[in-house]
């Protein structure tokens, strides 16, 4: 009784997808094969295509196809200035505010024991050599703005990169509270983001 | 700026999942990226393998491997019963019950005139053929058993095939109703629908 081997398979595989139970998975699979082949055609390449071509920016951590994304590598932007976030839709976030021009540190994740995920896996050495690199005999980055969730989680990472950054003498701030303290940036409308980042403490 | 083409296409990609908006899919696309490539290819396989292998039995229209499914195929199924549902996702729900014992005709859909989902959509015509095929000089389905599901659309379903079938002199047969108005098959406990099954009016 094979029969339907494929389908499950496929059911299966969408049940990797966050979020997504084995009714939701159900649902996708019999909706993509009745209504929209060639939409789920297309969900295979673009998955194939990032794969292979999506890797981490070497300087800041991001998502980018190169090895230094456009951002770091955009002249305009203000090397002076260090935002730390936890994940690329926190930083597209901000990016739409539009309210900032320095450069930014993305971890790609957060502090969380309890998970296996430590300073190591947020690339806390790399932000720390990072900050420690000297133009001219000096530090560039001049202030590093942590912008992690204000969530347990996220104000626990802030907490510890902001310890770490000021036994080195760096200047360190948070953004203001402007954010309501229990949810997510990625959530949080523009003006608010904006306000707290111009209120950063 | 070109930067994450990839991850933008598999951002859009996502989208194609019904129920996934922007911010779930890109909760997707960052996951899958950061934490589970190889699921990700999975998936990639998983969909390609499906839309290439999985069509429709020709005699009960569900999704198979094959030209006839192996319900259909199964000598030990009751082929004087016919139970007609809206999509295999209720077929499953009702396999799982254990207490149906005949063959399937799946409408891959329901009867939505508004979305012109009209009676050709639904396969009506293949489904009176399959009623009106004859084995030694008489239907080999004696009693159709409607369960589409319990809400307004799966009712008018119901009661237009109901028409057409009584119409023919066959026993027509609704599931009871002890499953809960307004809900839908596959969401329902598998004693209620066993029960309704046994209730059929
Ligand atoms: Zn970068
Ligand atoms: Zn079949």
């Amino acid at each position: 009784m094979a029969e339907a081997h494929s389908l499950e398979l496929l059911v299966q595989a969408l049940r990797k997808l966050p979020g997504v139970g084995v009714k939701s998975a159900q649902r996708m699979a019999f909706h993509l094969l009745q209504h929209d082949r060639q939409g789920a055609l297309q969900l295979a390449t673009a998955l194939q295509h990032a794969c292979k071509h999506v890797g981490h920016c070497l300087l800041c951590h991001t998502f980018t196809e190169e090895e230094i994304c456009p951002t770091c590598r955009d002249p305009r932007r203000d090397r002076s200035l260090l935002c730390v976030l936890e994940n690329p839709a926190d930083q597209a976030a901000l990016e739409r505010t539009g309210a900032y021009k320095g450069l930014y540190f993305v971890l790609m994740g957060k502090l969380s024991p309890l998970d296996g995920v430590g300073p190591k896996e947020i690339g806390m050495h790399k932000l720390l050599e990072r900050v420690d690199t000297l133009v001219d005999g000096v530090r560039e980055v001049r202030e590093v703005i942590l912008a992690t969730n204000f969530t347990a989680e996220g104000e626990t990472t802030s907490h510890v990169i902001s310890q770490a950054l000021k036994a080195r003498g760096v200047q360190v701030t948070r953004l203001a509270r402007g954010v309501p303290v229990g949810s997510e940036l990625e959530y949080v409308d523009l003006g608010t983001i904006a306000h707290a980042l111009v209120d950063r403490r």
